[in-house]
């Protein structure tokens, strides 16, 4: 493929671009977008893959390791030609007013609707959340969550700096990324195999819930020391205060806020009165909680732990699933779009490091939750099940990658590694989990 | 209040705002936004006015009309200085980079989700829309309609040039405006009065959605010549060549296309397959429609027609519905903010030209579409109360101005005028009608 790069410094900076030309680079924009996401989507389905999967490579294949179609590069901008061309074609706009159309549509749209996308889908993991059943398999699932955060957390930080030479910041947040437990992905394959509804079901169900929260709560934590780029006692304890004091606040003021939202949402006559205020006290809350230097989807997260608790809860997922499907894949298109995997190229002798890199991550990912379902005392249940059931990192794992890069705080090669372990603990835990539990597809059927 | 005027010219071009900042600044836009409209939409809700009424007054009142938090002067930049405290305080950037942050996040974002709001209101409108029911009272839902049509077009635009002297494209841009009937207002006041399964009532929602597709093309044809700024043959023939053709197209393919949807749809094993496939359509008939010279909404539009004879229409109803509740009220409260009120002032003797615009328009808007009712021939139809369904114009007139004002066709006097028109309009016709219409609900209600 003849790529060629673009040099934006030679553009005029005041350049005047007519909406029209702005409006038709939108439009193909989110017709390439969809396009491939949902062709990727669509193949991931009949492998019986999750879609987050297909949402992400699609991202791959449109980003900077292969089509270059989507790339967010300042500066000098490598864009596909042929996409260039196209929106000239199409709009009769000049070479240089189509680069700038584009580079300007991609960097200010594309990374609002993902921010925008990643709020929403934390939001209705929040708003799906059923803390009555949390707490009904608590201890059982608070020590599977509780180990499953910490062994995977400090081995994969501890390795990073010592076996690969990372700087603490990066290695801290690569461990942490290490901590989450894919809700969605976990969910499904159990449904599939029967086994949802089981106690082992229930215990890894409540156990990646807290292990959300505690993964949110450590990238809270981390991204502040990443932006302050210092980690000193008084900076530690002000964002291990605020955490706390925040934590404590929703728990809290949770049964009075949800019961004045029913109070509210009774009386409101307009036609959506409802989903939009319950849009506003997220938006509201993760504006909170960027303001006192947390991360705004663990406001969004508590907004819909809330909301959780209240009369609208199911119409209110009803009505956010469709908008969730269609913001929150952009998220993980952009996070996808913007990983080099050139980088863990194996003909390529300078990726050696990076490889070893993602192997060293996803073996201690993998024994890290398998070790933490061991740890339950109950020994008459499946904990070799429970284990690998909290394996695949998923939607949150990417999470971490996507606000990492944002902060820019992640090698290339360090974020390659992360997402490789991300897909991998993805893709294995569908293939291991029918081994370790026996197929009891036509009991939960009938049930 | 004590405004600020912000010259953007004295910052620097090339100035690096920092990535939190422009995230803290889209979600203070979003909460001001949502928090604004939802109270405007809940007051309209209560005072029975129509949701849209809302949206466009929020936007008046945070637009350059009231409080200028909401304003898109490019170069002088006139925003409301306690807006760019609240970022500067929440985010600790400096008063310039507030600015620039938020000035961006305005141009950019807030007129791109309008642009997709508008093309997500169009395609809703056209899956909507119910052909069996146009095709039975075709022959009167024409009459009306086309009445309804040409005799406030031709009656608007005469009037305009030949007694306020506009120049002839505005001038046909105004008339334009007046001929669309807001489908969801008429239908809602018709439900309310219980008349809507009448013979009157199929009438006016059939003359509705001709009226509405006969204004969008009219809308297509005029908005292309004011871009090309020339009415000459040639470009008449090619515009009334291309558009004939596009909807002879569609009138073909219509039902294939539907076919080969619902046998996709069939087939995909994605979990939001023929969602996201619903609004590709929708993307690429926009993206055509825009290619040929004609406007996006259009080709969103006949996507809708198209899938309203597919089997998923229920299904894609249902979901698309929260998403363009949410999409579509940031298109009317731009329009609302772009909208300059202050030309209309009655305390100000320069206003004076455009008040007596503002109510010619009213007079042509209202009498045009009563006297397209009485042209039907069946003389025991309660013609009058069909004429004053079709009063209202709604969502579409403001489609029209919001169209209008990216094009830079009308002066700001002419824009408030079309604006008070279809406030007018659309206020008058819940007044009037109960008042031709005996009250039956009781029998409605019953069927």
């Amino acid at each position: 493929m003849n790529l060629t790069t673009f040099n934006l410094a030679v553009l005029p900076d005041s350049m005047e671009i007519s909406e029209s030309v702005i409006f038709a680079t939108l439009l193909l924009s989110a017709i390439i977008i969809f396009l491939t996401s949902h062709f990727c989507e669509e193949a991931c389905a009949r492998l019986r893959l999750p879609p987050v999967l297909g949402q992400l490579i699609s991202g791959i294949i449109l980003g900077v390791s292969a089509l270059k179609i989507l790339t967010f590069t300042h500066g000098d901008v490598d864009i596909n030609p042929m996409v260039i061309d196209l929106i000239c074609q199409a709009t009769g706009a000049s070479t240089a007013e189509a680069i700038v159309a584009y580079s300007h549509q991609l960097t200010a749209i594309s990374e609002s609707v993902a921010n925008l996308g990643v709020i929403a889908l934390l939001f209705l993991i929040g708003l799906e959340s059923d803390l009555d059943r949390l707490v009904k398999v608590g201890p059982q699932a608070a020590i599977v969550a509780g180990a499953g955060v910490i062994l995977p957390f400090v081995g994969g930080t501890v390795g990073l700096m010592a076996l690969f030479g990372v700087a603490t910041l990066p290695a801290i947040f690569g461990g942490a990324a290490l901590t989450a437990t894919s809700i969605g992905i976990t969910a499904k394959v159990l449904k599939e195999l029967g086994h949802l509804q089981s106690e082992e079901g229930q215990i890894i169900i409540g156990a990646a819930v807290l292990d959300d929260l505690l993964g949110i709560l450590i990238l809270a934590v981390v991204v502040s020391l990443v932006k302050d780029g210092r980690i000193d006692v008084a900076n530690m304890a002000y964002l291990l205060l605020s955490t706390t004091v925040f934590v404590a606040a929703i728990a809290l003021l949770r049964t009075k806020i949800a019961d004045a939202f029913d109070a509210i949402t009774q009386k409101l006559q307009s036609d959506n009165g409802p989903l939009v205020l319950a849009i506003l006290l997220a938006l509201i809350m993760a504006a909170i909680a960027n303001i006192i230097h947390l991360e705004a989807i663990l406001g969004a997260f508590a907004a819909g732990i809330i909301l959780s608790g209240t009369r609208q809860q199911t119409a209110l997922l009803h009505k956010l699933e469709p908008l969730t499907a269609l913001l929150a894949p952009v998220f993980f298109i952009v996070v996808g779009a913007k990983t080099d995997l050139s980088v863990l190229n194996p003909a390529n002798p300078g990726s050696i490091e990076g490889l070893w890199m993602a192997a060293f991550l996803i073996v201690v990912a993998v024994i890290g939750k398998v070790a933490a379902g061991y740890l339950i005392p109950a020994a008459e249940l499946n904990r070799l099940a429970i284990g690998l059931g909290m394996i695949p990192r998923g939607e949150v794992g990417l999470v971490f990658v996507g606000i990492g890069a944002s902060v820019d705080i992640l090698s290339s090669t360090l974020t390659a590694a992360v997402i490789l372990t991300v897909v991998v603990t993805t893709l294995i835990a569908p293939v291991l989990l029918p081994w370790a539990i026996p197929n009891n597809i036509a009991s939960e059927q009938q049930a």
